[in-house]
């Protein structure tokens, strides 16, 4: 992708010199009064190699601002119909706008409430019901041991800058990346090398510390876009929205940046719940909370937003899933770490290969992203703008062993909607930790602990499951016993940091020592809590490796989580779903939305053909008859033409119309194939629930029933 | 009630005077060395005394604790053991107990969440859906301004007090309600004044200001609950928890107290989306937050909760219900304000009778308090233990027109759940008026809106509806037009000041002023922006009545707002529907939740009756058509006996198990009568989803098909 801009920019270059030496070469001729003929031959040449440039310039053009030169200005063109239409028709809107609102908040109106209720109840339906999950509800409002521990007080920030005049802040990343971008769409003077460094600025945008953003900020003149002002040095800002719980203001608490926290605190007695049984899941719909610096992008960087989460425990060493079989086949767009470093794009792979070749980690996150994409071609994404892309290792957390996310494209690009990640047992250990300090030895944690020589937090709940042998097995365990006395008598006050380091070896380290130990007599060994070295003789701890019989194995489950940005799906749905055709005479553009019924904010509108009692009166036989079978719809009897009623339902997406033209007989329209079929007052209900629910779908009614012939009313 | 009990202390506090006074005789009788018999007699008529006084103790302490003497201690058995099963099975816990919890915070686990959803999508169903209401899904953050507008930043309050040594707060009035419920429960030796005192006292606590309550407190001698030391005098604590919108620290915000603002401040959008027609209703479900004080009674009084609100918009001039016909005739507990005043204790009313004896206000109001009932009693609220009381006139804000609560009984007492309230214009017109200042003529507000000589605040947004008139109305109509030029002469600066308070007279007060003038030609004008009168002359402002041809009626709508707390609803539907039975063996009682199938966490349960690949084979293939009819359920194939798995699976209130016993036919038991049936192994998710749908009843099963007569397992 890369490789074509960077010869255009070279190309463009030396055509420039080209031209000017040209044009020199022509004033040179001037100034020398050359034959007329001659320098005619050299203006035709100069021309030329203008017209080379000018090409250039406009394939330049082409390649940095997508597939076609039009291309941003048509995405643009569409996201504002789209947005127009949705704002319109209340699907959603700012929120508070009476008081001219507040940005990254949004209200969704009722359509698009309907919307959002519709995919989270088949999230539901999706995950936890048909995988029998553990759903739980949590609140918001959070003490701040609990976000210490996950360790969001401390790291949950973005680097920020202010206007230094004004105190305006800017996410200091953003002011970076518009810069970067702006330079490398709109600016084409720049040399190949200029643009492979801005890029090479945007692709690690994100492992840039504050003083490396800092001294980009300073290095290419960025200050604040609306006044030009000088700009502070970047400063880190803590995106939680901080608030204090009950009447004393002692307790700091914040509103949840996510909704897994209030799963892993509960692990032990989901686990129990479960029959202390692993593999299980947990999940939880709710709100969480980011107080972002600038939000933008509508419904994508907000400050409040719903999402979904999966926690999914699992045994370390077995990440196989039950019913893996079931998404082996499925083959769909995947975005792997390599094919990304080496400039490639996204590629159709069967996600049992990908999974067999480790590209995945393992079966159970595999699992899930084959869940995922069926999730979301059911909603409606388009299957060829969804791709999964794995997360490079500058992005990853150090503890994560893989890591991918569902991208759906937008008109503002690809968005991560679905985040998939295979968080080893972090979480659970955090929470762990942050009770048990020192209990476990840090080396033998995955396998076999051991309490014994320890200080255990009595408040501490270790969060770990246990796999019961069916009969006791014979285990090597290493033993690290610091033996108190001598210790004591030789470091006094320090003793305890030096039994804490003691403990806190691995096997390698340990095994170590003991063999110098017993060559030399003596080591030196650094203990991190007194920043120093400490020599330790034989005599003051004895390291061994010890035959036991264990009934069990101890270890903290591995946590597969599956995140879904609920708003964000939305979005994506909503630009997916919409189109535009032109109205019967042609004169206007009309809007649909293409939802399928399983999300569409209401099924069916019934309207009576003209304003009269007999069809209002069947058209609300209907109705009744739609209710008790549980089908959201409405009724239109207003006098409007039937064109312009089918328009407004068309713009809402309502999938079905049900135009009452007799009183034994109805027509039931499609949304986007328009095509209508006759059906009796009686079936009207019944035939409508049936493609809503998936028995059947249109095509097999279309098959069933009598067509509509007499032309249809807006077509 | 109260009746009885002031008798009681009465006849106590005699018969204690009267064994005092034949003590005294008995002495004397001794120290005069009466005669044996003498003295015999007069301890006989003692003892009798001592007895009759025991009797009336007896009986006015069943009179002051309940029903009976024993109620107050078996409702405490009772929750604790609905309690218990609750917190074991995970219905709910106290949030982030590893952590030791947070007052007030807790978690739906697996069967609380699945009930809560199933409560949820029920009320959507009953509500949003039948009554075709606008969903809306709004933040919960919410800035400043509109809860400014709303008047909670400035009333949102309950009185605090503080231990004056540890700093610990207390809720003001809750230790004056339980000093006072203290006295009268236990201290039966205080007279019928000093009882009737406490509880005019506990009848007005809410009406008690800072300072009065103050001086009960000190009156009373009341001190911190745990220390004992003295308390701080009481000052008012806003209940919402604060924060702070965007990266500057300048916008300050709040997590909303209730989700209606959101509605309210849409109200232009969702009018116009209803094609500017009125009555409709917006409905919204979402978390909302209270800082309690001292957050108590578990799940009754939490500072983070799910409600569910309704605000339905109607023209003030007509609030009748199309659909009121369908709950005339419901009958129910209602407890009028006439009856609680004068001692009565709910009565069963007919509907209709209470709304067109204008006990109830109005029909919209009378239509909603009936779907409430339905609601209610639909989810299993038992409905000898709901009533629905009306609010006391020094309940009920000055605005509102009526309110009702729905109150249901618990071990707790009568708890508010879902409170119904006629709140007239005045949430509308609070955010109007925020904006808009001045604008309207005070005095003609509900009528005619005049927008002439008068300043909009450009960004105000008048929260009103309109009424078309079919053909113009002649109206008489008060305009009020300041001659700017001569205020100008004589006022200068305040001029504005001037003319705004012109144009805010009433009509009493316009026309007095107009006959002032023509009598007087000047008179004296209070404006209270400049906090004096000022002389007015004739010349200065025209008063009249014109007669003006108006196409339509501008008003603001009055809104009925039923607002539902859905923890509250759920604890009560926990505890009526919580009973226990004796094992098979008789050796331990079983706990059972009756939920109806509509709410049960779990539809059905599938047991093989022993472990055994053939059975657990038709079990998967029971499974899995259950889940295709989207009926939640739950395999358990452990070996434990199948009257233990009954017992485990009654104690979730699963309703219906299916007990593989053979290839072909299987068994269906219902939970509460433990009756079974023999179904075929095709049929059995049909019959199970028909039941739980409700399209039959478990005793039309029972008739159709065959009975299981080999005994049931658990019986």
């Amino acid at each position: 992708m890369a490789a074509p801009e960077e010869s255009l920019r070279k190309a463009l270059a030396e055509k420039q010199s080209a031209v000017e030496a040209h044009g020199n070469a022509v004033r040179a001729l001037k100034a020398a009064k050359a034959s007329k003929p001659e320098i005619d031959a050299a203006i035709e040449a100069l021309n030329s190699l203008k017209l080379e440039k000018s090409s250039i310039e406009k394939q330049l053009q082409a390649a940095v601002s997508g597939s076609d030169g039009d291309g941003a200005l048509s995405r643009e063109a569409f996201r504002q119909a789209a947005v127009n239409t949705l704002e319109r028709r209340l699907f959603y809107i700012p929120s508070f706008k009476i008081y001219r609102g507040v940005a990254g908040l949004y209200d969704y109106g009722p359509p698009g409430c309907a919307v959002k209720s519709n995919v989270l109840a088949f999230w539901r339906q999706h995950f936890v019901l048909e995988e029998n999950m553990l759903e739980v509800d949590c609140p918001c409002v959070t003490p701040e041991v609990v976000l210490k521990a996950s360790g969001h007080v401390d790291k949950f920030t973005d680097l920020m800058v202010k206007d230094e005049k004004t105190g305006t802040c800017y996410r200091a990343d953003h002011l970076l990346k518009d810069f970067c971008n702006e330079k490398l769409q709109k600016d084409l003077t720049i040399s190949a090398e200029k643009a492979a460094e801005l890029k090479h600025v945007l692709a690690t945008l994100d492992d840039l510390s504050a003083e490396a953003l800092g001294a980009k900020i300073k290095e290419y003149g960025i200050t604040a876009p609306d006044t030009k002002n000088p700009l502070s040095d970047p400063y880190p800002f803590n995106l939680m929205f901080q608030t204090s719980i009950g009447p004393s203001g002692l307790s700091p608490g914040y509103m949840r940046p996510e909704t897994a926290q209030g799963i892993f605190v509960n692990f032990k007695d989901l686990y129990y719940y479960n029959g202390n049984k692993l593999p299980f899941a947990a999940a939880q719909i709710g709100q969480a909370f980011r107080n972002e610096i600038s939000p933008r992008q509508g419904l994508l960087r907000v400050r409040e937003f719903t999402l979904a989460e999966i926690e999914h425990f699992v045994d370390p060493e077995d990440k196989s899933h039950p019913k893996y079989s079931e998404v082996v086949d499925l083959e769909f767009l995947m975005f792997p770490r390599e094919e990304q470093m080496s400039g490639q794009s996204a590629k159709k792979i069967r996600l049992g290969d990908a999974v067999s070749k480790g590209t995945v980690n393992n079966e159970t996150l595999g699992y899930f992203i084959g869940r995922v994409y069926l999730f979301l071609t059911r909603l409606g994404i388009d299957k060829d703008r969804l791709r999964f892309r794995q997360h490079l290792a500058n992005e990853m957390a150090h503890y994560a062993a893989d890591c991918w996310d569902a991208e759906i494209e937008c008109s503002y690009g690809w968005i991560e909607c679905v985040g998939i990640a295979d968080r080893s047992a972090y979480d659970l250990r955090a929470h762990s930790e942050h009770h048990v300090k020192n209990v476990f030895d840090e080396g033998q944690r995955e396998g076999n602990i051991d309490f014994i020589g320890t200080n255990l937090d009595k408040s501490g709940v270790p969060l770990v499951a246990a796999e019961k042998f069916s009969e006791p097995r014979e285990v090597e365990k290493l033993v690290i016993a610091p033996v108190k006395k001598e210790l004591g008598l030789a470091f006094k006050g320090s003793q305890k940091n030096v039994v804490e380091a003691l403990e806190a070896m691995n096997e390698k380290e340990a095994l170590e020592m003991k063999a110098a130990l017993e060559s030399k007599g003596e080591v030196e060994f650094y203990v991190c809590t007194l920043g120093k070295n400490v020599p330790i003789k034989k005599n003051m701890v004895s390291i061994s490796k010890e035959k036991k019989k264990e009934h069990q194995r101890v270890f903290t489950p591995s946590v597969i989580e599956p995140s879904f940005g609920i708003g964000r799906i939305i979005y994506c749905l909503f630009e997916h779903s919409f189109y535009t055709r032109p109205s019967k005479a042609g004169d206007e553009q009309l809007n649909v939305f293409r939802f399928p019924p399983l999300v569409a904010p209401i099924k069916c509108t019934v309207f009576p053909l003209v304003q009269n009692q007999q069809y209002e009166d069947v058209a609300k036989v209907i109705s009744k008859s739609l209710t008790t079978a549980g089908i959201s719809h409405k009724i239109d009897i207003t006098g409007t033409s039937i064109g312009k009623r089918y328009a407004r339902t068309d713009e809402l997406g309502v999938p079905f119309a049900i135009t009452v033209d007799s009183t034994k007989d109805v027509t039931i329209r499609e949304r986007d194939s328009k095509l209508q079929v006759r059906v009796s007052v009686e079936e009207a209900a019944l035939v409508v629930k049936s493609v809503t629910d998936g028995l059947r779908t249109w095509e097999d009614v279309w098959e069933k029933y009598p067509h509509h012939t007499s032309g249809s009313a807006d077509d």
